[in-house]
């Protein structure tokens, strides 16, 4: 019994002692037997890239499927593109579908065919038909452990059937009753099962109404959000002709949420949510230089924007002095509406009907924020350089730049998805170069105009 | 049967013409028996706050527990809180524990009193051992409609029990084994209850080795990584002295998942992970405001540097244009270490053996990112303002911010944490801070330093 880990921090701080000493032979012994799965591959996502290394070859052969399993993208392509296909259909053999496509999912395709061709003939065909469907799909989520009933017999059968089969696919709360051609009909849960009679009939006891049925070309981020609302534990999915292909648990809508979730927040600084924590510095430098690259190209923007003033510059220094203040309260008012409107659109909140209103508050709020702050700052001015003009100038570009932040924080990330970009990964550089580009051209344009 | 959804999109049409065509008693109709409790409450937190109240004000009494519960902390506590206290009674009264609690905890403390009185003798008890707890600890997330099991019955006993009950709580996978002073002993899978033979005691089908029992006080997003590593559906709590006290759920817990991100995202920009997208304009004009005040604070820090070196500005313009490229760069690259090393903290990965080599990696990759687009700002200088120095003066400064930034970047979410401030939320702005005021000192610094 492990009490809320106790036992696994005694064995992890044994083992990072093990490590240290360099006691192989030890660390070899807990992380085989003295582990579970899950933990030893949050240690390898833990470890920097030379224990990592160390850790894995450590690993007995009939253990590294199922660790395999339990880490991110990143890490199981390290691992598994230095196998060669034979041992990586070995290492397959004990996984289940979804797992196993999961991780072929993560070599390159050559490879993949190499993999299928050492399958046995069923395993193969099961794991060809999951491929068949788009990665981010219900069917590529799915798994084909269903267990299946008819509607005409009774639950006395199928509690019979069930005993000779001695165990159960995990995560199975419900049975899937279809048809002679595979139609689905309805669920039998085992915890009906469990309390009817068993003389009575699959089909009086099934339920058909209100039960959820995935279609398989549902995108997954529609079928995490239908479990978050109904709180499924597993569900049917259906082909295109209402047969029954498979079946889709929980525990694969949990990674799917933490992933989305993860994605908006990586994407907004350019990371990819697969991101290992531990990559080497090389490939994680060049996959931070191209967001860099871009960003660098704003901010020649801005500085061209800058640039063309800088005749007023020269003579009223105090501008170059204030005018980084202006960019930066429109660019973290922008962020703000940028940030609740993605977030409002993964949650399904938005659609034709309350964008209008969304943006219209928004634009309220820029504006009550505007006129707040623009005074704060031109009070401030005023002390600072005592010029009344510079005050109402800085107040007056304060209030535009919220305004221009709170329209492309609201329009930005609706209009970015009607073309298909995705808005936390383009959202904030853009929005970004607009507060930029607005806040030093209303500041500096409405000097130049004023003390010409 | 529900389609993917089909029935409910061509509802919710229907619901939008009624709505807009003012038939009210059609819009009645649909949201009490077309729609189910969690689409309700996904249409309440879709709409601005009057179609809010006017949805609201149509739900029949007996279902508004059901879609108070799928509500969102913010707009469960505006409709909480224009109730009585014998209306909220009325409508928890259908409501499991843990859900009763979560609506209690939003409510002021003296009308969660009048609740708890108006309540019946046995579900009050039972609320009050689940209020005792903290909101954020397993306590807290745990429900108490456990199912327990005594270890030396026969499995024919435990199925003759459960035929007798007729139903079982939702999301039970498993049985609880306690002995007669109700220590948690082991767990009696519902699959593996099918499948024995009946004659078989519990004990001799019970599983006790490697099973995860969550103690009372665990932190949420500790049994949040519990669950989600080791695929649970429900999991036992426990006090102190071993006794069980009830059962968390996997749905409760894709709950806290989804705030914890959300957690993140959110506070990055601000933002509470309550926050309503719908909140009228004034409330979120205030909350927003604060953020505002002290990013101006940060802003006026930047400026004051700038004011230091406002001599050497006046002799070359340029260092204006460029100086918002040397802040920007540092910032950008900032904000990537940062939320890298935020999300590697939520996940678990940092500890003290790993977090000296994260370090080391950010400031290696800040070094060759550095070098490279100080390379490539300076040449790009060099052509636009036909100035060496200016061209070498700005490559130093880049090199120096993205040093500056790989440091502050991994160092603050770690140090903000043991001085328990919430990394996500301040990590952001502290950032910006320090990659502005070492951009531009270093910048203008080091152009007075060379132009002396």
């Amino acid at each position: 019994m492990a009490h809320s880990g106790d036992h696994k921090i005694k064995r992890l701080k044994h083992l990072n002692e093990a490590l240290e000493t360099g006691a192989l032979a030890q660390v070899r012994r807990i992380l085989n037997n003295g582990l579970q799965s899950a933990d030893v591959a949050h240690l390898l996502e833990s470890s920097p890239p030379k224990e990592r290394k160390l850790l894995w070859d450590l690993i007995d052969e009939e253990n590294e499927g199922e660790v395999l399993q339990y880490l991110s993208d990143d890490i199981q392509a390290w691992i598994l593109t230095s196998m060669s296909a034979q041992e990586v259909a070995n290492v397959m053999a004990d996984l289940e579908t979804d797992d196993v496509v999961d991780l072929l999912q993560n070599l390159p395709n050559t490879l993949t065919q190499e993999v299928l061709t050492s399958m046995d003939t069923q395993d193969r065909h099961r794991v060809e038909s999951v491929l068949s469907y788009d990665e981010d799909s219900a069917g590529g989520l799915m798994n084909t452990d269903t267990i299946t009933v008819r509607p005409d017999i009774t639950l006395e059968v199928v509690l019979r059937y069930l005993r000779r089969h001695r165990s159960l696919p995990d995560m199975t709360d419900n049975l899937l009753v279809v048809s002679r051609r595979d139609e689905f009909i309805g669920i039998l849960p085992i915890n009906k099962l469990l309390v009817s009679d068993p003389d009575s009939t699959v089909r009086e006891v099934m339920i058909t109404d209100d039960v959820i049925v995935i279609r398989a070309d549902l995108p997954e981020t529609e079928v995490a959000k239908l479990f978050e609302r109904h709180d499924l534990i597993s569900a049917p999915v259906v082909d295109a002709h209402g047969r029954l292909v498979g079946r889709i648990t929980i525990d694969d809508v949990v990674d799917v949420i933490r992933e989305e979730a993860d994605h908006s927040l990586m994407s907004m600084a350019g990371l990819d949510e697969d991101e290992d924590t531990f990559a080497p510095a090389l490939r994680t430098s060049k996959s931070r230089a191209v967001w860099l690259g871009i960003n660098l190209l704003t901010a020649f923007l801005a500085s061209a924007v800058i640039g063309m003033f800088q005749g007023t510059i020269e003579q009223i220094v105090a501008l170059a002095v204030l005018m980084p203040i202006v960019a930066s309260m429109g660019g973290v008012a922008g962020s703000q509406t940028l940030t609740l409107v993605i977030r409002a659109q993964a949650l399904g909140h938005i659609d034709k009907s309350n964008a209008s209103w969304l943006l219209n508050r928004e634009l309220i709020v820029g504006l009550i924020n505007g006129l707040l702050w623009a005074a704060v700052i031109a009070v401030v001015t005023l002390f600072w350089f005592h010029d009344g003009r510079i005050a109402l100038i800085i107040g007056c570009a304060i209030i535009i730049n919220l305004l221009a932040a709170a329209l492309s924080g609201a329009m930005l990330p609706m209009v970015l998805k009607r073309f298909g970009i995705d808005p936390a990964l383009a959202g904030s550089v853009v929005l970004t170069t607009i507060t930029d580009v607005v806040g030093f051209l209303s500041f500096l344009g409405l000097a130049t105009a004023f003390y010409r």
